[in-house]
């Protein structure tokens, strides 16, 4: 993909722990023509890089491009939306005071069914891929709809944009709670559709350096128990990873427990969780989006399993869903990222997502008893973490930890670089950069720059993408 | 101020009742040389505005300054943020996970004093203004510092750039509370320089056409009582409105009832309400910021006094104080408004803020035990709601009423001129102009666009601003 090799130098943030931002100051990263990371030096000016660490790989300094971060502009790994659906976008901000089971059948299908017409995919997919990738996310797990030849339009347009992506062709047969126009006519025509689907991607991608297919029965309550059945086996026989929501709203747990009853699942009770376990579909390779109300058990079985969780603060709040207990769920052990949820959640920002996870999780400080002994202040995600999530924990969700999330030797270059507002002596902002809505005065740290970047950040901070060292963005 | 008439043309909306919007297409509105709307024309083109409707005004067609909203664009009434804090500007987004008390201690209170620094206060106020005038802002309810030379720099500022503002002199003299180096040295003092400032913009703005005093105990805790009933003295005598923050934080609140008990005030309870009551202080002119967790009983004397709510959804989730019920205020007849409560509030925008009222207001739903017979679903906000929150409602928190808020003939053209994108059918935004973060594909209807402009808009998206019929922003 990328052409050049390529030097990157200035300053670099990105997670070292849940709770702990590293920033490599003056630091030199080089990335190769694959994309891959071969150095991160510190303390090394261009000086130092040219005459010094290029030599040292046999890169010849004129056929390398160089990247610097201007005064005030750092490289940050690359967002990671765990959750998002594309064709959903245009609907992004409409959804009145729906919540999720109306809310899908008055703005969801309707718009979903549409996209088989594909010029209207093509329209849809371009926007969004766009959008996302101007808002810094270089890998997104999407959800696409039942129809195979718009799924794969939507895995071809990510491959030719450079996007890193999951693509989720949808399956949905249960007839009582899918539109007849928009319902797969059974399982196994389901299944035979998501391997369609699978093909192509293999074929696009066979080894899969930026699109890979993934598994999505749509969620429970959309589903028959065989076709959850056979899409566990599906899973295990192609190891793919997999995608679902799982929990997001009392009406559906209330919903699934009528439909999946012990009985038809043959689990030992009617947990929501249970119904995916009983069909081989929590693995070590599942996305859970939302996670909002589970039970103990249910926290402990998808732990067990070592099923990762796609916390949609957005989403959860803007349909009413309920606020989800994020550090109960890290406290166990699992593993979660940030999804934006379009159009459940209308922004398609992963920086919104964060920002929205540490207002979320100060709202669960505010809910329930008041428990004596229990420190409700550690409820709240700080800026730190909810950056984690974004980044390092969504990158775990996907099962892409080894490959992106942070700036290390052997790891991919999926970057962005973020720029602030400088307000000058007169109070007006300095340069041409546009810092968008970020006013730095210039005596704040670095950590609180940061901060100011996570609550007032927009697409406008993030000033150039890469994914897999090929610059994917560039605002104009 | 406005040098021209003006005619305006194209769509307006704007509030016609709390849950609903007012859609004016193909509308002219013209605005004389005070800045005052004189006519709203439906159905008239420019073609008939100026043939017919001009020479009615015996304005003459060359001298007449017209607008046009284009495809696509409409005119909405300015924003009117009801509580916001100039000088805490620099700190928009640096909390960390402070509360309240803490909060003011670590970041605020220093930052505060150091604009006694007339340069340092110059460079944060033109920024401030400059920042929500760009957002929409047209009026603001600002606290100032204890200051005077920087309290009346913010007054000349606002009256110079033509934002309509109401400007507090901040009071503060409880020695246990308030630093040693920001503080007043008595009541009487505190007095002194609040009517020094008053004299102040009285000389600026003899009547209060753009800019007024507005007297601002800063809260309770930081006041002795002799300070507030000196305060209330002093809104009697000059019928001036008053500004205060009530309720926003449980430590806070228990450290009222600590600092006030009715051997102090009088009053016949410790309630937190029942202190600026007793002190006089509690009037049909008085904006309380916050009221998150009032008891029954301080709503219901807030609603006889007539007392008026500035809601801060936004630095209420950030600062973790709580989640204000906005529709128990609201069914007791209770006027609210939003603030932004910069840098409680991140968020220098009051179109975030009524995003976060929405937000906030699904969040109560969730919040407490269930009960029999109880619509929670009540409790949510809607788009129109938060949108009437941000205009008219703001209107009458600060008094204007009778001059901002909606179009109609006698009130005062404080606007701004709206633009969203447009998404080609080769998925790439259409024309020049930015769009922002808001894409419209096309097919949605003009309520579906203003919800997603006023969940993903941003100050891209506020292409123009008027007070008074004066310009006093356009988008580069």
């Amino acid at each position: 993909m990328a052409t050049k090799n390529k030097l990157f130098l200035g300053l670099f943030v990105h997670s070292k722990a849940l709770n702990e931002l590293e920033y490599l100051h003056d630091t030199a990263v080089g990335v190769d023509k694959e994309g891959k990371i071969t150095f991160v030096e510190r303390d090394c000016a261009e000086k130092k890089a040219r005459e010094t660490v290029l030599p040292q790989l046999g890169w010849k300094d004129a056929e390398v491009e160089v990247v610097k971060a201007k005064e005030g502009q750092f490289f940050f790994p690359g967002f990671i939306d765990t959750h998002i659906h594309a064709p959903q976008y245009p609907n992004a901000g409409i959804f009145g005071n729906s919540t999720l089971l109306n809310w899908l059948d008055t703005y969801t299908f309707p718009l979903e069914v549409s996209l088989s017409d594909l010029a209207k995919a093509r329209r849809v997919y371009t926007r969004v891929i766009h959008k996302t990738l101007s808002h810094g996310t270089t890998c997104a797990a999407y959800f696409a709809t039942i129809d195979v030849p718009a799924t794969n339009l939507l895995a071809d347009l990510c491959h030719a944009r450079g996007q890193r992506a999951l693509i989720g062709r949808v399956c949905m047969d249960e007839p009582s709670t899918s539109p007849a126009n928009y319902r797969d006519e059974s399982a196994e025509a389901s299944v035979a559709a998501t391997r369609e689907s699978i093909a192509h991607i293999r074929a696009l991608d066979p080894t899969h350096t930026l699109i890979r297919p993934i598994i999505t029965p749509r969620f429970a309550p959309t589903s028959t128990f065989p076709l959850l059945v056979q899409l566990g086996a599906l899973a295990a026989e192609t190891t793919l990873p997999i995608q679902t929501h799982l929990s997001e709203n009392r009406a559906e747990i209330a919903l699934v427990k009528t439909l999946f009853p012990p009985t038809v699942t043959g689990a030992a009770d009617d947990s929501y969780a249970g119904v995916y376990d009983a069909a081989g579909l929590l693995t070590g390779r599942t996305v859970l989006a939302h996670a909002v109300h589970l039970t103990t058990g249910e926290a402990a079985l998808v732990a067990r399993r070592g099923a990762k969780v796609s916390h949609c603060p957005g989403s959860n709040t803007a349909l009413g869903s309920g606020a989800a207990r994020v550090r109960r769920l890290l406290d166990r052990g699992i593993v979660c990222g940030l999804g934006t949820d379009v159009s459940g959640g209308f922004s398609p920002s992963v920086l919104e997502a964060a920002r929205a996870a540490v207002m979320v999780s100060r709202h669960v400080v505010f809910m329930g008893e008041e428990v004596a002994g229990e420190d409700r202040e550690r409820e709240k995600l700080s800026v730190e973490e909810v950056l984690f999530l974004a980044t390092r924990g969504g990158a775990e969700v996907v099962g892409l930890e080894e490959r992106v999330g942070k700036f290390a030797v052997g790891m991919e270059w999926d970057a962005q670089l973020v720029g602030l507002g400088v307000v000058g002596e007169d109070g007006e902002v300095v340069g041409d950069e546009d810092g968008g809505d970020v006013d730095v005065f210039g005596w704040e740290t670095w950590p609180d720059r940061v901060a100011k970047w996570v609550y007032n950040g927009d697409d406008r901070n993030t000033k150039m993408v890469w994914v897999k060292g090929r610059l994917v963005h560039a605002r104009k």
